[in-house]
């Protein structure tokens, strides 16, 4: 049986190892990728090597960056005194491109977990404490994930922080904004229904 | 609002180009990677590299190759006179995996379609007449999709080579091995109807 050469078989063994791609479509994407080899996949090894060397984790934040501090914590305007709290690094860019939040983040990592075994020392916890000292923060916002780890990590913190005597808040839970009642879970609706407001 | 660094948001543009990725499995893949810099993003990039610099099609069949001819078509045994027509180079993996088929292989790169504009030219097809006489060729297999595209394809095929006085062959269409005949279309069944075979 002659299958794929040595090196298109690594490629493709290395293709199924990024989320989302499977055996087949890590085949599908290598063929895509042998097929436009000058238009796709040199650019994309190149980049791939800059990114490789380049990218870091911000020191201060843990959000990705290119220098020991990411552009937002570079940024002195947004020394807003708001921390927002976040999982990861795709939740920073999804809070960024809502456009609003005018303060700085704390990437945790990830969240606790008793399953996975990951403890608060596992996380950038111990970091956030001392953020808020240094930093002079008046608000901790927990936007954390609507999920049991989420929601756990947010209690956790919550009460990790509580003798420090600044507000902490966390996202609202109710309707997403173009939701049909009738596609959303009981939760969601029962959320939404206890936090009702006065029009 | 502060999205991802320059280089971070090319590698998740070019990733979107890969199929079976879109824009948010893109940026989940180029976080993934970003993770993993050191065990996976520099070897994929190396590995992209590489094979972007050997690969290249197989100057006989068509094939993924790193030299002129690609492994079957240099193995002497091989050389069986049966000659199996594939639409691409996944196919002709996908035979290999039957551990089967001992002849060489002729990689369309496509099939005939007219809503795509792709007529006999754009297609390795004046090469597999010229095949049939250089190597003493007795029968060619159409392997091709049981799709509309496939099928034109495969009788355009049987009709350019009626006149070269060999085999022409396709491959049996009927219930797949495991198949549940539920499951099937009424195409496939009538298929499996008409070609049934004695016990």
């Amino acid at each position: 049986m002659a299958g794929p050469p040595r090196d298109i078989e690594a490629l493709i063994n290395l293709m199924a190892r990024l989320p989302g791609l499977g055996p087949r479509s890590a085949r599908r994407a290598a063929l895509h990728l042998i097929r436009k080899r000058g238009a796709l996949m040199q650019p994309l090894a190149q980049t791939m090597m800059a990114v490789a060397q380049n990218a870091r984790d911000c020191l201060r934040c843990g959000n990705i960056s290119t220098g020991n501090l990411c552009p937002i914590c570079s940024d002195p305007t947004r020394g807003t005194g708001q921390i927002c709290v976040v999982e990861g690094v795709a939740d920073l860019w999804a809070m960024e491109r809502g456009r609003t939040f005018q303060g700085r983040y704390h990437v945790l990592g990830g969240t606790l977990s008793a399953l996975d075994d990951i403890g608060p020392e596992d996380l950038r916890l111990p970091k956030l404490k001392s953020r808020v000292a240094e930093e002079d923060a008046t608000e901790v916002i927990l936007a954390l994930n609507a999920t049991v780890d989420g929601q756990t990590t947010a209690h956790y913190i919550a009460d990790d922080l509580v003798d420090l005597g600044i507000t902490i808040t966390s996202l609202a839970q109710g309707v997403p904004i173009g939701g049909e009642l009738d596609y959303l879970d009981d939760g969601t609706i029962l959320a939404a229904l206890r936090a009702r407001r006065r029009l």
